[in-house]
């Protein structure tokens, strides 16, 4: 990406990214499984999946130090200071995704203990996938400077938005049938929005990453998104 | 805070926390006319904060924009380095809060045409005003330099996660007795969990405090948080 001669700086950078692209390794590992420990009512595997937060963390804590010292001993301008930039909100994106599926994780203990909801956690996997497949591809079009495949990534929100919307309204009408089912479907559905919300915020991920190639956000506000605050009928 | 006398980057510092105060102002504006229009059903304050989340989002990107000048321009190392890398995450911060204050204002429209859940409005209200204080707080923490006022609002949030847990058994049981509050008492829940997730966001903005005029992050996790994922019986 940088045509000038290899220096400091850039040697910096690349072990800035190499940080990222670990970070995003762990965080796209935490989302499948912990849709996979629902599905399974694998209660160990959400064990590891909240286990598994601190080392997300801790990378970003690393992450923030070492783009800190970059800052401070390179002095980078334009340009350079913009990748750097870049690195910490890519850091932050990823610490919160990995913080929903940790949240994700803590209800399969309790939903393991009740009745399943027909389909629901096939649904939410499949939400999950696609908005891991969404990261993977971020992450991808991070390291090539592939603007368009970000871009791609962007359209694809409003298909988890979609399948979010879908849940909402199946999970109301489960409840309205049996009430026996409430409890279980608050849970469920607090597990929808939160993968909606990873899905919003790789897409917050992959506009950074369109800024970081054109050097301009889209500017196109994409079509949003959670429909159901104007769902007052199911 | 400052002990040398004062330059060009203490001057470009100050015109940042400047901004950060606008935008701390509009922010704590935005929580409690959201709560207020929740209450008293008035959907046009709702839309008002709807409208003005543009504004509060306008600023951050200003800070982003001034803050990269400023370390461009003025190579700030060590303590100056962290007051700017400071400023972007309270920037970030709070236009989160923002966000979710918009997410509760949504809500409102769809809720003015049901049936009120008793006391909810009501509980609601004083969750968002405790919330509103502890961003007040942690913003006069932040200008004095004050960490004892900000590890105040880092203990407060205990309240915050209780009102939301006595809020979640209410709703669950509310739905239990009465399918026909499903709906009202889901879009109340969401509300409720923004509120909770505004004073986290406020708690960490605290602890950014806390490490800027320490230089220590508060070392004991404080006491989360959000019990309810632990719920599988009212």
């Amino acid at each position: 990406m940088n045509e000038h001669i290899s220096s400091a700086y850039d040697r910096d950078l690349e072990a800035l990214i190499t940080l990222i692209m670990k970070m995003g390794g762990l965080v796209e590992d935490a989302i499948l499984n912990a849709a996979q420990s629902l599905e399974k009512r694998d209660v160990e595997l959400a064990e590891a999946v909240r286990n598994g937060d601190k080392a997300i963390d801790a990378l970003e804590v690393e992450i923030n130090d070492e783009a800190a010292r970059v800052i401070a001993l390179r002095a980078p301008v334009s340009k350079d200071l913009r990748s750097i930039l870049t690195v910490l909100r890519l850091a932050a994106s990823l610490e919160r995704i990995g913080d929903y599926s940790k949240n994700i994780a803590k209800r399969t203990s309790v939903l393991a203990d009740m009745q399943p909801i027909n389909g629901a956690d096939a649904a939410l996997r499949r939400m999950a996938k696609e908005v891991q497949v969404m990261l993977k591809d971020t992450l991808d079009a991070y390291i090539r400077g592939d603007a368009e495949l970000a871009e791609d990534v962007r359209q694809r929100d409003q298909e988890v938005d979609q399948m979010y919307n879908a849940l909402f309204r199946e999970f109301l009408t489960f409840m309205m049938e049996d009430p026996r089912h409430i409890t279980a479907c608050m849970h469920l559905h607090f597990m929808a929005k939160n993968v909606e919300r990873m899905g919003d915020l790789t897409t917050n991920m992959a506009e950074q990453v369109i800024y970081l190639v054109t050097g301009e956000m889209p500017d196109e506000a994409r079509p949003k998104s959670d429909k159901t605050a104007f769902i007052g009928e199911v």
